[in-house]
């Protein structure tokens, strides 16, 4: 069992106007998870994630990685620290400059810090090339940290210079059978948002820097969003051209502020062709090898969903990665309903929700603050489902005030001990079988 | 299911006295881990740990993270980027000097490349302290990558520039608190340890660049160990100290090469000082926090498994980290064998073995391939369980030939179905209560 009074947590008020570590407070995701003691800046651009929003963020790797292995992923792990050389011969480390960091060794050797990993992968494939035509399609992935030397790092997690991400590489003979795995990969980040239960539209995107002739973006509507996308009021194609007509259906268009979630490219032989990663086709010489990559940005995606999600003052997180499902609000000590439970009770409860709930639950045994203040809390945390010992628990049979933040804040209910184990195994089984990683 | 046809593994013979990317080849896990296809070198001290690798590192995560959760542990994640100035106000800077990998930002800012974090938690301590001496003790661990500029990286993951770290850091109010800790994770260790069946020493050690009153090193004897360990020969009591005689015993000890996968300290206030990370005691001012730290060395420990474990000719792990736990190979294409079953009969009995197994089942479908070939390639690759579709699968009932690598090479058992599942589901039972998390 998890308690709150041993969970490192730092909650902190932050004062109007007030700079953080020189950064302004431009968002609410950056504010509610700052104040609510999720993480905290080490410097410009840089975060420490605490424990809850680790916790969220373990649960969003789970849920990605179990979409992209359904894909036929295989993980892997490249080194962050790339040689810069690779770069050159792409025309990288020229093109995108000074958003690279670049650092040496001791023996005066250039690296780059990688903010994505096409170089690296093509140099391994030329590595143990030529591969034959038999082995491919393979789709290679990674989570792991990447950077970018943000001029003006903001928004939080939703821009900040160090940053876990995925990044997926298709490996190809022709550009059709590239084309097939950009398909399965569509649908892996498709299925991959209904998990979440986040509307990400997937838009036609310009290649910019990366090269290559399929482009898409998934962009999740919200706020703070940088990017400005026309959505069809009719049938709800997205575009990142603004228009006032759909060119679908020709219905008028709403425009949103709108965050990149994700990516999605077929690359062709860009790296391929100046790394010299080839493959032997059925017949004739050695050619390049064609790319596939797919990146999507994990913490920027957990950031992304607050922010779509969040009141101004209340946290709120897809159901499936909320750090706890269900929290558990024992009275204030010296109470009426205290003397009567005491704390065995109230844990004896908590073990058997924890038991139909794959332990994901945590008690807040603050008992000497008062039930409302806790409360309060609890809801700006935006836990799924808040449990509160309180008045009713004294009747016969007990029963227990739900407050489910799905929904509008007057549905609390009053469930028994039956119907509130039912009400969360039904809602555990639901994510349960969606949580099962393959790993 | 799982297949090997599918699997990323580039294969490779490496030439005797050959050098890969200007490294030479010194001990048999950098040899076997090449060889193999499980990792490939990027640069001097860099690898990439590719699919099947990657895995059991997965899987030796997983472990780590359980028993260090379970001695209290809380997740979090802390950027590799961390400022220099904070290196400069505990003085680390100049003593470790060249080994740090630094670089600056586009600003001109300093920062390095963390090898370990005490300086970066103490900072976000202060940053959200002091804290009351009730919200003590605290423990935070994350496992991420850790840099350190070797100026001549060896021996493959053994020594590399690049790697997988545990790190874990107690925080306290007091000495004492510090030791309760202290004592907790060092039964932690010994648990994961005891999971993994390495026979891991706990010795005394000089605290050296860390500082502190308490300090040991973690030591598994094997033969590329570059520390050596004077091992008891009556009670296993182990020294750093060149002894010819157990100073707890006195009988006498044998001397063994040794790698260090772990280290645990006391760290008083050796960086809560300087950089003033507080506690508020039950009366009085605030003082510096005491601090202990952990580190586990999970790429390294994966090396150093392999290293005590292996022959020169084949690798061998812990089974609880095997890349799969079991291996099917089915007959030869055109054989009698494969003309009696087909590939559907083999897919039918590979997917009751995947069942009582958790999906930890690969199939070798290389039917081109002889039975013998495949065999001695998977007996190379370690998988504790080898189940070969053979001649005797013709019998009623069909009976199948299993391996299984940590007996001797001899002793092949002809099973059954039902006697090969109960042989397998009763070590995946074993294997499970231990591999469950608590993510």
């Amino acid at each position: 069992m998890r308690y709150l009074s041993r969970l490192f947590q730092p909650v902190i008020t932050i004062p109007k106007n007030a700079k953080i570590k020189n950064t302004e407070i431009t968002c609410k995701s950056q504010k509610l998870l700052l104040e609510c003691g999720l993480i905290r800046p080490t410097s410009a651009g840089l975060f420490t994630i605490l424990p809850l929003a680790r916790r969220a963020l373990d649960k969003l790797e789970i849920q990605i990685r179990s979409c992209i292995e359904a894909a036929g992923g295989q993980r892997m792990s490249v080194p962050s620290l790339t040689v810069a050389a690779l770069w050159e011969r792409t025309g990288r480390l020229q093109a995108i400059g000074p958003e690279l960091m670049k650092m040496e060794d001791r023996h005066g050797k250039k690296y780059l810090l990688a903010p994505t990993h096409e170089e690296a992968i093509a140099d391994l494939l030329a590595d143990v090339g030529p591969l034959s035509y038999k082995q491919l399609p393979l789709l290679l992935y990674q989570i792991s940290n990447k950077y970018r030397d943000e001029h003006r790092p903001k928004h939080g997690l939703l821009r900040s210079r160090e940053f876990s991400m995925l990044d997926a590489y298709g490996i190809h003979s022709s550009e059709d059978c590239a084309l097939t795995v950009y398909h399965t990969v569509t649908q892996a980040y498709a299925e991959l948002f209904r998990r979440l239960q986040l509307p990400v539209h997937r838009v036609a995107a310009p290649s910019g820097d990366m090269g290559g002739s399929v482009s898409h973006e998934w962009q999740l509507p919200a706020p703070a969003g940088e990017d400005q996308l026309s959505v069809c009021s009719r049938c709800e194609h997205a575009s990142l051209d603004p228009t006032d007509t759909c060119s679908q259906c020709g219905a008028d268009t709403e425009t949103r502020s709108s965050i990149e979630v994700g990516h999605t490219f077929v690359l062709g032989s860009k790296y391929s062709s100046p790394l010299s990663a080839l493959c032997t086709p059925p017949s004739g010489a050695p050619q390049p090898l064609i790319m596939s990559c797919y990146g999507i940005g994990v913490t920027r995606l957990l950031a992304a969903s607050l922010e779509a999600l969040s009141s101004d003052k209340s946290l709120r997180w897809p159901a499936a990665i909320a750090p706890y499902t269900v929290i558990i609000i024992g009275p204030k000590e010296g109470s009426k309903e205290w003397q009567s439970h005491g704390a065995d009770a109230i844990q004896r409860l908590s073990e058997r929700i924890a038991d139909t709930h794959d332990d994901d639950v945590i008690v807040d045994d603050r008992h000497h603050l008062t039930i409302g203040k806790r409360l309060m809390m609890a809801d700006r945390m935006g836990y799924p489902y808040i449990v509160v010992v309180g008045k009713a628990s004294l009747e016969r049979p007990p029963r227990y005030e739900v407050y489910c933040s799905s929904a509008a804040a007057a549905s609390v209910r009053l469930l028994t001990e039956d119907e509130l184990l039912g009400l969360l195994g039904a809602a555990g089984a639901e994510d349960h079988d969606e949580i099962k990683t393959s790993a």
